[in-house]
């Protein structure tokens, strides 16, 4: 079942029961078109209203989908019926900031701490179909890598225990079709919304595209411009600097497939 | 000082000044065109998290424009340098859920609870302006009465100790530029968004146009729709039914007037 052509035409709620049943541990790019996926963040409750309050803060870098109750383990919004502890098909668990486990399922976590709150974060995934949609094209995508990520020198607004810089992603957009991309994606604030920079990396303290912080660094064609995305690694790079002593979030590539359509957060 | 039109050209730094010295305590409507004004709500902090659980899962009646820290007295990212307990003109305290003062300046609330949390909430003045620059007439301006506000059958999504059903708020608009003024509004989800009704107020379970729940009624004219909005009154409808042992809001109208333009809360 890690054939992904045989996954194609499910539904988002069999995709995750399939995960959930331990038949699909592989990454999601590209499962349930048309669907939002999200990144996850699981953290106890003692830190889970600084959290909160450093995503309301910043939230181009962190726009947050849905917020579970604490202890609960499904996202009953954005996806009634989930598993949040087995529905996604990897998770990473940091004791203390540090990763010790890169688990398919976390129930056990779940199981021995009711204190847990999840958090569901917006991904570019759901802002790149809509580019690919007005025929703006997407280098990470063709190229078959993962999207180059940096650092920048931009403060996010710290909230409690968490802090940190803004990390953005970046697409090559031919010069012509700058406008429509800006358009397209401040269309939708509630999966990072507009570029926070166009063409100049240095102004935003990015010295060498070809060696991204995170994730893989693509080709920038003649009369291609880098634009820069807020980025979803934001809150997680936030709090694994703040080193807390429990955390479980998504794998990379390993996202939580909603119910929610990509057209819908456009609303 | 409570004349109105020395007031009309001062910055919103300076009206806020003003007020903290106790020389104006009247409604903020058309002071500082141009600047968004917000409802507070305060709450100790063991309600807080309840309280912005609320927020992140109602936006569109909830939008929340900042939350301080626990403890602080300023909004420091809409309002450099505001005193919340004294920048307001006036307030009303709540003692578990029942009205029980509206003073000018709140301070010595503030000097006895450390562990208060301020939330700042958009407004529709914001959205207004928009409307009224588009050409589209604002009625209940038009009257000089308060906008009506109405009692729903739709429930918001509970959190916590926080649940009840959401409150609009509607204004008359000439059929021709219902499409415009949907438009208008859907562009600027950080102040209530896009109408949730146009022309069927008995589908959200309201009887009787005539006899708003709160503020006042206004005439609908031959070839108007009422059309209906999320109103910034669900949150604070939801926090008085739950009797908070402490609560403090902006009293009607008195809002808190921030550095923040009605433009940039488009972006």
């Amino acid at each position: 079942m890690n054939d992904r052509s045989a996954l194609a035409s499910l539904s988002p709620a069999a995709v995750r029961s399939l995960i959930r049943r331990g038949e699909f541990s592989g990454p999601t790019t590209g499962l349930c078109p048309g669907y939002a996926q999200g990144n996850l963040v699981v953290l106890p409750k003692a830190l889970a209203w600084d959290f909160l309050l450093f995503c309301q803060r910043n939230p181009k870098a962190c726009p947050l989908l849905e917020v579970a109750d604490a202890g609960s383990r499904t996202f009953a919004r954005s996806a009634p019926g989930s598993d949040i502890a087995a529905d996604l098909p990897r998770y990473r668990v940091y004791i203390k900031g540090k990763l010790t486990d890169e688990p398919v399922n976390v129930s056990d976590l779940f199981d021995a701490r009711p204190d847990l709150v999840s958090f569901l974060i917006g991904c570019s995934f759901s802002f790149e179909s809509a580019l690919l949609e007005a025929g703006i094209p997407v280098r990470q995508i063709e190229e078959g890598v993962n999207v180059p990520m940096y650092n920048t020198s931009i403060p996010c607004a710290p909230a409690g225990i968490f802090h940190g810089n803004l990390v953005v992603s970046m697409r090559p957009i031919p010069h012509r079709l700058v406008p429509a991309a800006v358009a397209v994606t401040a269309g939708m604030p509630r999966v990072h919304g507009m570029p926070v920079q166009i063409g100049f990396p240095e102004a935003i303290g990015i010295r060498d595209l070809a060696h991204p912080d995170y994730g893989d660094a693509v080709t920038i064609r003649p009369g291609e411009v880098p634009v820069f995305w807020p980025c979803g690694v934001t809150p997680q790079a936030a709090v694994m600097a703040s080193r807390p002593d429990f955390c479980i979030t998504h794998a990379p590539g390993h996202m939580f497939i909603t119910d929610v359509t990509n057209a819908a957060l456009r609303l």
